[in-house]
């Protein structure tokens, strides 16, 4: 059996009361955590402007548009989803590929729950299936795929779509092969427009063509039968490498699901390791940030080469700013999305303690390991190493922390009472019966 | 300026009356071939299996469905009239790139035109604008990009999409450079999937991203600058060459849109001349098909190793059987669409005369060129000799055959009075107010 048909086999016949429960705790908290920066990017002007131009063409109002009042039909809730729960550039991670799993395979497969109801063991299940499968084919072309210039979350989040839904539609096995051929023969996205807003439409392009995958193939739409690993299929044509053992070993004993990973702050992730040092010697000691003198980093040689941007000027090169980072946790102890914004970069107050920031690459130092050093005017030196970043798969944010941050971004769109609302329903998703319910709690 | 730009200004900038009279007309030839094959393909499963499956999702009636009585939203009818004018395999060719350059382009700028009012002068010079983007685009990345296992039509196709489109909507230089760039980061379409219903969703996704990629463009949904030429951009991600010259050279002055070609005959291009030269002998001798004793052809190699099928089952298996096609054309006196039929293959009578087929290579024939002997009972032997198959660059179909070949495939869904009038209209679209007025016209 090819590679194709083996995940076919495995997304159609695998018995979900096998997946371990720390997997479906892991999909649970990808869930709440792709909700939340869903809720966050809803007012995103790259949402705005795809939803003004694709507004004349929507049908039927089946699902909603997470944060706003909208319904629209499926197929376009799933594109709009998937921009909007990228955009702020604070979705999962699957660290081993840069695959950021959620967003194709959530924003496909709750659009579907709203139109065509589905239970939430189901809901729960398809999660699994979308991104595990989403990992494993990235896990066969990288790193050279996404080395050659392909974003890996635009290229295999179809199949990570298009998995999760035919999980959800009980597509057969032939079906299942013919949903990840017609996913592997959409699949695109270039990482020469990252810095655009077509970065973001990677994610909801790969959701609308998953979901319509699977559901063209239940009607017996056809595609090969060896997508992936043909000589012309996808790995060939869009990789330089292949590993397809990696896409199928351990199927059902190994569960990639478990290395996702999720980001508690709004910013480039080497930047992780340092905002925690900050944030650990300002909860730990209360010092008045006026009275920081210098803030000394030791640090990865790539915090330097990605983030080294001493004097930004607005929120989105703040993101991707060590000085900025490193001055606005000291001075606000929060690291969120408004902590990137541009009246949080051109602050004065964060500006001149922005450049107190003396930075040092410091020699076997990992890129989740930093060591912060802050002066104060009374003469105390504070210091903190940190050694694993908070987010990275050694230690991994919890529940609670990633509550708190679906918490904040839901504050952008929705009143504390209905953000709560909306957390308690995709935490209970699980066990509601009808999962699309949870698609109208995250509506405004 | 880089390549995309450059495109990209003379997409929005070069003067339409500077546009040949001969390239206008090949254009509006190609309106009316591209016209024919949808009505041809306007029952195929692979549109009926396509429709079944996102009818749900489609919103308000702002487009026709060509050959049918549904109307549907313009992204949609870009999607479905861009399956249904490539499922027969009947388009017209880009032969030095094998690009199938109308369905992208006027699947999209149809829909559009149904959708937002364009007049009949500003939607043939988009025709242009689309296919000469389109061509051009894959000679800059052609052949490595087709040999590496890409359909070209589908990877350049959403180009050509984006550049009628956004000629039509007059977008400004920085909106068709964004719109190129959107179109190119959804670039998409396997060879692999080629004999399956996936190869003709290509042209149809290709048509449906380029229309929305020119439409999000309008309103500021940004991409890059260089998403063409950039080393992460689409020809150095989707190709091992890139002649950016080919792409830019000679813009306004050499018009590549003049090297569309069209096919007369319903099969397999390198079939043409053996079907040219059968079709000749029996126009000129009037011999009964069933006085043939034997039909010897002389032929290219590649005729024996693309098409050498001398059991063909299916219409499908018989559109790549030089056997069927050339007994099926001695027996009928044609070869269009109907003589590709299940029914026509298993016909005992074409079954009896395909077994009477001897091939033969000879060295030193083109690949457009063929030897025909048909023997007959009566001891007589006829010969023809074709130097280039119609439908070649050096002997194009004419307009009266293209009208012709729209007759017989509109014939399959429409009466003779109706098939008339939609040409008509098509033939008439250059001096029409309401160019989308020609779209109603295909309905049925």
């Amino acid at each position: 059996m090819g590679t194709t048909e083996a995940l076919a086999t495995f997304i159609t016949d695998f018995d979900g009361a096998k997946i371990p429960e720390p997997v479906r705790a892991i999909a649970v908290r990808g869930f709440v955590n792709w909700a939340g920066c869903a809720l966050g990017g809803a007012r995103h002007p790259a949402l705005l402007n795809a939803m003004s131009a694709l507004r004349p063409f929507v049908g039927a109002p089946q699902a909603s548009v997470i944060g706003r009042n909208e319904r629209v039909d499926a197929l376009n809730a799933a594109l709009f989803n998937g921009i909007s729960s990228h955009v702020l550039d604070f979705d999962d991670t699957h660290m081993a590929t840069l695959v950021h799993p959620s967003g194709p395979v959530l924003s496909a497969l709750l659009a579907l729950a709203e139109y065509h109801p589905i239970d939430g063991n189901t809901f729960v299940e398809a999660i699994v299936f979308g991104i595990e499968v989403e990992c494993r084919i990235a896990l066969g072309v990288c790193p050279a795929h996404y080395d050659i210039g392909w974003h890996v979350t635009g290229t295999v989040g179809g199949f990570g779509a298009a998995a999760a839904v035919g999980r959800a539609l009980k597509l057969n096995t032939q079906q299942m092969t013919w949903a990840l051929g017609i996913a592997a023969t959409q699949a695109a996205g270039l990482r020469e427009v990252f810095g655009t807003m077509c970065k973001s439409l990677h994610p909801g392009r790969a959701a609308q063509s998953g979901l319509s995958a699977a559901l063209m193939a239940q009607t017996g739409f056809t595609s090969s039968m060896r997508a992936i690993e043909a000589p012309r299929g996808f790995a060939h044509v869009l990789s330089t490498e292949q590993h397809f053992e990696k896409m199928t070993d351990s199927l059902g004993t190994v569960w990639h699901t478990l290395e996702n990973s999720f980001k508690p702050y709004a910013c480039g992730l080497v930047i992780h390791p340092i905002i925690d040092g900050c944030l650990t010697l300002r909860q730990q000691h209360q010092f008045d940030p006026a009275d920081v003198t210098q803030i000394d980093l030791k640090v990865h040689p790539l915090v330097l080469e990605l983030t080294g941007k001493s004097a930004p000027t607005t929120g989105l090169e703040g993101k991707f700013s060590v000085q900025h980072s490193a001055a606005i946790v000291t001075h606000e102890g929060k690291s969120q999305a408004r902590q990137y914004s541009d009246a949080a970069v051109q602050n004065p107050d964060v500006t001149a303690l922005r450049k107190k920031v003396q930075i040092e690459i410091e020699p076997g130092l990992r890129v989740d390991e930093a060591k912060v050093t802050v002066s104060l005017r009374d003469g105390r030196t504070l210091h903190h190493h940190v050694a694993h970043a908070l987010g990275s798969i050694e230690r991994p944010m919890n529940d609670q922390q990633v509550d708190a941050k679906f918490m904040d971004l839901a504050s952008t769109v929705m009143t504390r009472e209905q953000a709560t609302q909306a957390l308690a329903a995709c935490r209970a998703v699980g066990q509601t019966h009808d999962a699309g319910a949870v698609g109208r709690a995250l509506s405004v």
